[in-house]
């Protein structure tokens, strides 16, 4: 009887995540074939066991999972054409970051060339791939994720499939990454600001913690307000927030940070209060980020 | 022998977080005289055991410590000023939101007024004060922190001093204060994209707080970049982020979410970009803020 969890993949795309990947798969035993754009990329791979192949259609030939880590939905699916008929009767699994759309056009795309078709995103960095607290996740055909869970356990121990919608696991993806940046611009902010004082960006940190630690404990509240578009039990209003945009532009002044990459952030809360939201949640700014932007702070 | 634990107390400023305050002096058993601008706001503090003064001069005089939380540093100054010759040796505590140039001239304003200073920030919402976890932070004087530690412990078991410099609370605060906003709007923009294709903003909070958790166990690193100001062992480098701004553009038009906000952040990632810090960790862009604003993008 054939042990289901040591079936071949192939992995596509060989930058630091998919390198990190496939690693993993050949670490676990699995007969793993690799395929990059240049290919010397695939050298320290198949030291490690792994089988480099000449063309994207011998790659997909070699099993029946295709795992690719390319830059872009639409890089995905340019490098898998050529791989033409091979296709008809895969699995294909993405792990690329992309707009929810280009999950959706590929999905199309894979069944339109007979294969079957499942979107994921890795929520970690490539040093965490095959951490057993490591977390993706998928969206898409629940069929090729049942069948194929065990060999996917392999990348990260908390793998979970998100819903049918192939386009989920981009939305979920996307809904943490346009906080991610922000806020890390924020804490480069400040550390920048504590430096001009001589003071060390190693001191914020524990600070810096308690913020997130805070943002974190309100989040499951504000969500419950955003769906129900109802902001009148405010524990911070959007005005008590608009009192500090002096403070900021005086710590820039004094500090000769920029702090400017924060104004269209105050345009937005400026926004709400003229809305009527002031005195709601801070939550209620999510009411002007729905609409079409605003040109005029641009 | 007079128990130091209970000494009287004067709060001046009573919005949410001043009311919180008073309430929990006054909770602890301290003879606590409350103030406001506008005197509507004392009735249920009264109601509470607190007493009401008439005039700043009054409040300042009826017990060694002044604590006030009014809107800023210049607010307070200007409440302060009609005591005059009362504010002579009492120990005056702020609990505002500031930059820190305002905490010197107020510790400036103060000492020439024979008053000592010491400036807090609570970090955390009135709900919480006096709760054994709650957070404040003070800088300044560090006599007045010994000799007053047990009463300022009543507003949250965890009370620090920061240090002797009065503006170091201040910078702290703003620190996190830059930090917290932008993670918010990134929060907003995902649950109301996520909302656009008909599911519930509940649904991403799982996948935010493992984002926040994710930012939370790089800032040390990031922190230790920034002060060797060595970018050059990099986990996510500044060219990896900016692939991601394509998908956010394409999130927004697909989703009608104003993503446009977040502009002035991608611009710096180029500019840091442009500079060579391209293939350097994504902390490299504190090396662009530290610069001043570029007039060009905003």
């Amino acid at each position: 009887m054939k042990d289901t969890s040591v079936k071949p993949v192939a992995v596509l795309g060989l930058g630091s995540m998919g390198s990190a990947l496939a690693r993993a798969f050949a670490a676990a035993g699995h007969p793993t074939t690799v395929w990059n754009r240049t290919a010397a990329k695939t050298g320290p791979l198949v030291a490690a066991g792994a089988h480099a192949a000449d063309s994207v259609a011998e790659a997909v030939a070699a099993g029946p999972l295709v795992v690719t880590c390319l830059t872009g939905f639409d890089e995905t699916r340019a490098a898998l054409e050529p791989a033409g008929s091979a296709l008809v009767g895969k699995d294909l699994v993405t792990l690329n970051s992309g707009a929810p759309i280009g999950a959706r056009e590929t999905a199309t795309w894979a069944v339109g060339h007979g294969a079957r078709f499942l979107a994921g995103s890795v929520k970690d960095v490539p040093d965490a791939i095959g951490g057993p607290e490591t977390h993706l996740c998928y969206s898409g055909d629940r069929e090729v994720f049942d069948e194929h869970v065990r060999t996917l356990r392999v990348l990260g121990g908390d793998t979970v499939h998100l819903g049918d919608e192939p386009d989920l696991a981009a939305f979920y993806e996307m809904a943490v990454g346009g906080l991610m940046l922000p806020a890390l611009l924020g804490f480069f902010q400040g550390a920048a600001a504590i430096q001009s004082r001589g003071y060390t960006a190693a001191g914020i940190v524990p600070h810096a913690e308690k913020g997130l630690d805070m943002i974190k404990a309100g989040l499951p509240g504000f969500a419950d307000q955003i769906d129900r578009r109802d902001y009148r039990e405010p524990s911070s209003t959007i005005d008590l927030f608009r009192t500090l945009e002096q403070a900021e532009h005086d710590l820039g002044q004094e500090s000769g940070v920029d702090v400017t990459w924060q104004k269209p952030i105050w345009d937005r809360l400026r926004q709400a209060s003229d809305q009527g939201y002031g005195d709601q949640e801070i939550s209620a700014v999510t009411e002007i980020l729905r609409g079409p932007p605003n040109q005029g702070t641009q």
